[in-house]
């Protein structure tokens, strides 16, 4: 997916929010901001969001003395879901139909990204998952789904989000979690999900394996990741792909791939053809596109 | 008032905008936006956002074409707002104070901002119109305004947006209009009000004189401003400064002057001490600043 002219803005914002989770001298904000606008007044639109993400956040990094600037940020998000867990186990176990409901939490969690919303509270999250049970959603596309879920073998599921990880986790529980590869980022970028955070989820010991991008891109480029995510990618029978940055840079990819997103912004939301704010399940393949 | 480092992902949001009004080319939306960033990441930070507004403005009126893209939103705004004034007129005339609600829907019609929202709808400032009539207002401050006004013999009113200046008038004509000079943008910028929007609205014949800025600022440039507006800005017994661009350019200013304003954004509500989306009668005087 190529970027937006209405991504530019809000990268911007973005960065300004990353500097100022990372320190609080407005002269290092300001100088953020100049350097963004320098590298943002030259970027290639063709490229995916999540390209100029990376070097957005890059530069952040550097210019805030190369620490995380999210990691508090991550670390409660992945308590707080946590908290929630249990109940929300109980939940799906008591659903009537415990994969849909899985998914639908699934989807909610992907509320939880610091890329789109500086501001967020967990108030929100917890009225999130609320709405999103009894939201609108593509029954069809929830169907092929499940039946490719059902008789696959292997199962290639992309993360996103620290936080949402663990709502993840309901999901993979409801698949046979020992035929499930995870795939998580390489290096801290945003909010997205890292080892650190699969293991905080109690995913990696429940998993198959776990794998990662290679790198600090907050999305999946096929010409870079490791081998091993390659291999994994194209041999599973089914790729699981969540949130915003894996849509931006998958939605093309050369294999099917299904999307569970929140499409929390105009332009996601104008590429998927929903509203903003739907809870979207949807099938990509090559060549056509069926949702 | 300084510019903020939030203003500047508003700025470009504004560029975009604009540019989109002005044409569906999106190889000049494109070039809009990158000569934007390419100013913003070398502009002072310690200027009134409105002469980074002018300047974008004024990069945007080249690149495309050099009409005003606001046109057909201010000529529809200034229709939409005269017809409503004769129920409007009708509400304030059978109101219990009069004044108060004449300066109510004065600050409601500062919702009609196209610099800080290009999605607002006429059902919005209807809501607006409502909300605002009930809403909370500085009464101390109210009864100072009123009391000030009373005793007047020259009052100076800068307006700020076409619609909005309907929505003037009926605070105007609470006043004695002979009494007051009114002070419109020189030159079309943003959904400023000019003199042609002063006369749409039924002003120019009501009020002892208007003035203008002479020039493309969306507020008020003291040093700039021609000897007319000036004189009449320095003698008047009450200024009064409706709207953001006013008040980012004048809540410094070397008199006192009385803002109505609705605070649309988070960085004007921090400066005024409110919260975003209150209604605001608050009054500035040099040295100390008095709400």
């Amino acid at each position: 997916m190529k970027t937006s002219l209405e991504c530019i803005p809000c990268f911007l914002r973005q960065a300004l929010d990353a500097a100022r989770l990372a320190g609080t001298d407005p002269s290092v904000h300001e100088a953020v901001l100049r350097k963004v606008m320098d590298l943002a007044s030259r970027m290639d639109l063709t490229q995916a969001p999540p390209l100029t993400g990376q070097k957005i956040h890059r530069i952040i990094r550097v210019l805030t003395g190369g620490g995380d600037p999210y990691r508090a940020i991550k670390e409660r998000y992945n308590r707080f879901a946590l908290g929630l867990y249990p109940e929300l186990k109980q939940r799906v176990r008591l659903a009537e139909d415990p994969f849909a409901t899985a998914v639908r939490l699934a989807i909610a969690g992907n509320l939880i990204d610091f890329g789109v919303r500086s501001d967020l509270s967990e108030d929100d999250v917890r009225r999130e998952l609320e709405a999103t049970l009894s939201a609108p959603i593509d029954a069809e596309a929830l169907e092929t789904f499940r039946r490719a879920v059902d008789v696959a073998r292997h199962v290639f599921y992309i993360a996103d989000n620290a936080g949402e990880i663990v709502f993840d986790r309901l999901l993979i529980e409801q698949m046979l979690p020992r035929k499930v590869t995870l795939a998580v980022r390489g290096h801290a970028v945003i909010n997205d999900a890292t080892r650190e955070d699969a293991r905080a989820a109690g995913l990696t010991d429940l998993v198959e394996e776990v794998v990662d991008n290679g790198g600090d891109v907050p999305g999946v480029l096929l010409g870079d990741v490791p081998e091993t995510f390659r291999r994994a990618f194209d041999q599973a029978d089914v790729v699981v792909a969540k949130g915003q940055g894996n849509y931006e840079t998958l939605s093309d990819a050369p294999r099917e791939v299904f999307f569970l997103v929140k499409a929390k912004c105009p332009v996601i939301a104008d590429d998927i053809g929903c509203k903003t704010g739907a809870v979207v399940v949807t099938r990509r393949v090559p060549a056509e596109r069926v949702t």
